[in-house]
Order: structure tokens, then sequence, then C-alpha cells
């Protein structure tokens, strides 16, 4: 089976010159692939001429007239600019010419469109962002909501933990992903209100044996590996997110000080390989009815590679299925998903 | 003036082996200080032995006969052991004979004993946890509240807000501190419903002129020093201070692995002593009618004579007495206040 992957390619901080590379990268080396470029026609054929690739077998030109901007508003992204890149990546999805779509740009504007070209899946009133983390034993720690979801009630949460399961054990094979609801303490009295009311519905899931839920987690479990999925809401998410790349930044800022902690830095460089964030890009926007991947907006092509990867993988995982059939197990339809069918 | 902080020597995770250290090695350096040891008599005795230290002039011993351990209930700490070292040391405050309090026991009860025993502070609903974090300015960025209250309403962040402000003002001698409201987005209209309610709180009282605020900030923001206090519910706090331990610790981790990430951190030593999370080290317990500052639990001497420091920095520089003026000055007494006092 050949999987498609259409690629917003102006979207994030560097379009073309960071998304083309990648994608050519990419496209060696997997020969099941076949990718669709989406752009301004005459700035992608520049971009690829530069790389001596006008053409290949399994690379398709897609013309877009518009580009959604870092900072542009979400009506103008949504209502105004049509013809983005951005949605025509997406549009492909819902026509079923591709089987996910990756894009670097505005992510409030990625989950905007999403939601209205693609909709929301059967059971699920919230799509959310879900990323990984690295962690000491060595394997990656599911996360979300990043960010797309600030104020939310238990039932949202208990959604994001399917969610959550489903991306876990397709991308990773694991058949029963443990999950753990971030909290500030680990006993279930802890919390609250609102994880307090989550931890119970996830209990009588894990009872009822169909969600493995390990139970509350700390922000130092995200590290430790402690669970396979953390969930939480996307406040605590986004701010949880950014504040450890924040440090991350520090850190490596305070290696560059002197030609010491650089020499310092260049011997350790090999262990530092694994807490290197570009290793782990490429946030899932789960929920909908087809698959969008997110890459940072400062990636580079390395990185943005990796997004390309995830977006393949749960292609080819079929996580999209999987997805809606344990939604359809243990979700009744809810009222929210009715609203926006 | 001297000033007088009463020591819980037997709280956290080493006790007087950790605390004693730490109060002798405080004590050689500022000739203004005395110090309270509280604990069991003979355990302190036997410590200060080893130490050849049976008396000095400006150290006194109090007896108490329990001890609250790191794993107690709250009921039995509060309730049942009415002689604890971690009590005792707080109604010294409460009793006017130490200008300050200091423990590494367990948070939850250090809060629960301060708030019974010493009362909130006229104005203030909920006192809050304080703590700092190194920041790429070179400076310490001031948070709160991490952990004491998980469910929050504007008008208590609001409140925490001006108990930071307070803090950083007198400790780092900062007439005007910027505070930040942690966010998702730096846009006002960003954000979940409580923020979004507390940043209009705020922008009143900056327009008014009565605080320094500067707007939203996101979690990156911590560590770059965008403002001096960053102001967030103790949900959102608590989960943020571990995730960043825990990737602190992960690091570290990393850094152990071969001989060759062993020696780059060695060469790296000296720059990388500025993220050393034992330099700053003791939270402070605000909106108490006293002054009670918390080390880490797993504290070294080395990191719990940093808590020791900013409760005498705390007690000198009458962090107490500005910051009644300061509520008394923004907040009218709140009903919460009028119940509890």
């Amino acid at each position: 089976m050949t999987i498609t992957i259409s690629i917003d390619c102006m979207g994030g901080d560097h379009g073309p010159s960071v998304t083309i590379p990648a994608a050519l990268s990419f496209l060696k080396k997997h020969d099941d692939v076949h990718l669709i470029l989406v752009g301004l026609d005459a700035t992608l054929r520049a971009e690829l001429k530069k790389h001596r690739a006008e053409s290949h077998p399994r690379l398709t030109l897609k013309n877009a007239t518009e580009v959604v901007e870092m900072d542009d508003p979400l009506e103008i992204a949504l209502r105004k600019k049509k013809d983005s890149s951005m949605r025509v990546a997406v549009e492909l999805v819902k026509d079923g010419r591709a089987n996910a779509s990756v894009s670097a740009g505005n992510t409030g504007a990625l989950m905007a469109i999403s939601r209205y070209v693609l909709k929301t899946m059967a059971g699920v009133d919230r799509p959310a962002i879900c990323s990984i983390m690295p962690n000491q034993k060595n394997g990656p720690t599911y996360m979300l909501d990043l960010g797309a979801n600030v104020d939310c009630e238990p039932h949202h949460l208990h959604q994001f933990a399917i969610m959550g399961s489903v991306l876990c054990s397709a991308m990773e094979h694991i058949p029963r992903p443990t999950i753990g609801l971030l909290n500030v303490g680990t006993e279930d009295i802890k919390g609250n209100d609102l994880v307090k009311a989550t931890g119970e519905l996830l209990r009588a899931d894990h009872e009822r044996g169909q969600l493995n839920f390990h139970g509350n987690v700390e922000g130092n479990d995200i590290f430790k590996g402690t669970v396979d999925v953390v969930v939480c809401d996307g406040f605590v998410g986004n701010v949880t997110l950014k504040a450890v790349e924040g440090l991350s930044r520090f850190v490596k800022s305070v290696f560059k000080e002197s030609i010491f902690s650089m020499a310092g830095a260049l011997l350790a460089r090999k262990s530092l390989k694994k807490l290197n964030p570009e290793r782990y890009n490429g946030a899932g926007l789960l929920g909908l009815k087809g698959l969008v991947f997110k890459s940072h907006g400062g990636a580079n092509a390395y990185a943005f590679e990796w997004a390309l990867q995830r977006a393949y993988d749960a292609a080819k995982y079929d996580v999209l299925e999987q997805l809606s059939a344990l939604i359809a197990e243990l979700m009744p339809t809810s009222p929210g998903e009715e609203r926006q069918a």
C-alpha cells in the first residue's frame, strides 16, 4: 500500500527551504510513500530546482495561491484565505487523496481549518494535540492535550485518554499503554475538581478492563517514563510543554557560555542526543475524521522529517480506524458531536 | 537588630544530619542571627556533639517530642501530633519568639499547621507558596502558587500577584517588580476563563498605578526572565515545577551515562552551576501572619542553608509589614478572611 502525505510546504518559520529538503530526504528513505507538495507553484518549483529534483515519480505538486502567516488571526486563516497551502493540504485528506497531512504553520489556524474541513470524529467532543517527550526509560511519553482546549470538562479529558492510548498503542506497538492523569500528587484524593472527576471516569474504564489507567502522575513522571500516556487539559499541557522547552533552551545557552562548557557539550554530545527536541517533532491532531500532524514552526529539515515520519506511521498503522473503533466502544455519541456533524 | 529563626530540625528526608550542619554554617556567616533548633532534645544534642558545637551563645535548643513524617496524613500532622517539631517551630513565630521559621518537612502539613497556628493575613483568602527559579538574565524569577491552591478564583490569583510582588520587591530590592500571568499565549484574549478574568483585575491595578502588570507570559518566559514574578494557580504551578525538576534530573542522568559525558559535565561545571537547583531552595508560605519557609525535603546542608538565607532576608527586609500594607491598600477585607480571622 502506498501512503500519500500532503505537505503544507509554505508553513513554519522557514517555509519551502525546510519543508522541501525534508520531503526529498523522506522520499528517499521510504519507497512506499507518495508526497503531495502544496504551495505557491513557482516557489516550490524554484526550491525543487535547487535540489535538482524537478520531477520524481512519487512527487506531485499542488498549487495553492495563499499562505497562512504565523501571526494571522484565526478568522483570516479560516474565512479569508480559502486557497491557503494549509487548507488545500488538509482538503486533500478530506477528499481521500492523501492519507495524512503535515504542516509547520500556526497551530491555532491548523486546528481550526482541520476541524472545519475534516469535522470531528463521532463520539469526540473536542480534538486534542498529542506530542511525545523523551523519557529516562529510553521510550517516548505521549502527552495530550497540549493546547487545543484550555477549558475542559472531565469527559473531555476522558476522551483525550482514549485518543492518546490509541495513538501510542498503534505507533509504539504496545497493546495496552498505561495512562497517567497529570496531577499534583499520586493519591486518588489529590487534585482539583477537574482531575478528581476525570480520575473516577478513568478508574471505571480500568475496572471494566477497557483502558489501562495507572492513576495519577506528577510533572516529573513525564520524564521518568512512569506511564506511556500522560493526560491533562490544554492549559496545563501547553504551559508545561513551553516551560520544559524554555528550560532546554536555557541549558543550551549555558553550554555556549565559555570555551570550557562548549568543549563539555561536545564531549557529551552522544549522550545529549537523546534529549534533542528535534527528534520528538510532530504532534498529532487527534479526534478528527482524518490525520493531521503539526511540526514545530521553527523546525529544521531534520525535525520536519520526523513530523513526516509520524504522519506516515499513523497512516500505516491505521490510527484512524483504531481510534473510531475504540471511541465507538467506549463513548456514547455525545451531544457536542451531534451538533457539529 | 537580631533576627531569630526557628528551625524544624527533624523535617525532611535527612533530619538533623542536614539541618544542624546547615544551621551551624549559617550561624558562622551571620553575626546578627539567633537560631532556635527544634526537635527531639537527645537527637539534637547528639548531632551538635558530632560537630563539637554543644553550646553557642546564639543557639537555643527547644525540645519537641514528636515528628511529622513525610507521609503523615494532614489530620495526623495537625490534630494528633501537637508537640511536633514542625508545629513547635511555627508556634515560636506566633509567640513572637522567632521572626521566621524554616522546615524541610511535608509541604501540606507545614501549610496546614502554619494556617492553623498563625492564621491568614487580613485581606488574604488563601496563602500561597512562592519559590524562585533561575533565568537567562541571571536573576531569579519568582513564581507562585506552587501547589497550595489547586482550585482558584480570579481574586485568589490577584492576591498571589500582590504577594509575589511584595516578596520579590523586598528580597531583590526592585521597587516595582514586573508581574506576568502564566498563560497559553501573550495576547489578552488568550487563556482559560480563570486567567482571562484575572488579567482584567491585574490590568485594572496596573492602570491605577498599583501593580506593575506586564501581561500574559508563557511557560518559556519563566526561564527567559521576561518578568520578575510569574503568577498561576497551584495546580499549574505544581505540575510545571515538578516537570521542570523532572527534566533537570533527566539531564543530570544523561551526563552520568558515559565517561565522555561525565568529563563533559566536569568541563562545563562552572557554567552549569547557575542551573543548580540547590541554589534556589527555600519557598515562602505567603499570606500568613508570620514568616514560614519551606525547604525541599531532599535538600542537602548547602541547599538547606539557602532556605535559611531566604527566611533571614524576608525577616530583615520586613516582608510581613510590607505585605500587610499593600494588601490593606489594594484588597478590601474579603469575606473569606473574615470567616477565618
